[in-house]
């Protein structure tokens, strides 16, 4: 039984273009730490422990992609420096890092649970990333089906 | 105005601990063409176009941390050999998956759209990742707020 995905070409691939900017342990601390209101390089620094120069190159690229801008601030008797913060293409990436977020807390906890919740500001009650149809049911993995978008593409012959 | 998290430790953190895993472009194409149903090592391999001696160490990586098992088959007049499956464990990236799917659609698609849609098995609706609260809200990230969970730590403070 050939799987039907053999059939079909992974070149345009979202995810895989998706990882191309996110495929790295610390792209994804980064973001959580912008997530969590750290917006200064000596804090991410600290934070995430990346070495300094890493870092530079990370935040730069986060930026150069789109994820994240620079922002102007001045304490007092300093010179003005620059902060990050997510921009909405950074910030539509929130669901991703919950759903992270929350594989990591049921397999990866200290015994005594996670070390952080997220919580609805509105109404108080817990927040998971879930998958759902439009129709409303919860969808799990099985239940899923993959169906062919408009830019799918067979697979090229490869010549001999 | 500093932000609240500097108080606290990021050493437990769940989400760092899933990026130790999963923290490379690779992992995500691998779980990409597992749950599409690809399942043998060459298939693998010309699908993720990853090296031959990367794909081998990832996935030993893969099923080491329970991610993904080993099952024998047989194909008429060869010898048995190893294919991989998704273990619960990795069945439960999912969500991870078509969450980083759904941002790559929405940025990285090309014009057209993206190549592959996921509907709901039993009636037909198309499947997103969203995050909602136990009273049934979407929440967005701007409406969720972070809480101390059991295993927060706060920061050990750095000797001078």
């Amino acid at each position: 039984m050939r799987p039907e995905a053999l059939s079909w070409s992974a070149d345009n691939c979202t995810l895989g273009r998706a990882m191309e900017i996110l495929g790295e342990k610390w792209t994804f601390l980064v973001l959580r730490e912008l997530f969590m209101g750290i917006r200064r390089f000596d804090d991410l620094r600290v934070r995430t422990a990346i070495p300094r120069q890493v870092l530079t190159n990370r935040l730069a690229r986060l930026v150069d992609t789109g994820l994240l801008r620079r922002e102007p601030y001045q304490e007092p008797g300093a010179r003005v420096r620059e902060e990050y913060r997510l921009t909405q293409k950074g910030l539509d990436l929130y669901p991703v890092i919950i759903a992270i977020k929350e594989w990591g807390d049921r397999y990866l906890a200290d015994p005594e649970g996670p070390p952080l919740l997220i919580e609805h500001r509105e109404c108080g009650a817990l927040v998971h990333a879930e998958l759902r149809c439009e129709a409303g049911h919860e969808v799990g993995p099985r239940a899923a089906k993959p169906l062919l978008g408009p830019s799918i593409r067979p697979l090229e012959p490869v010549d001999p």
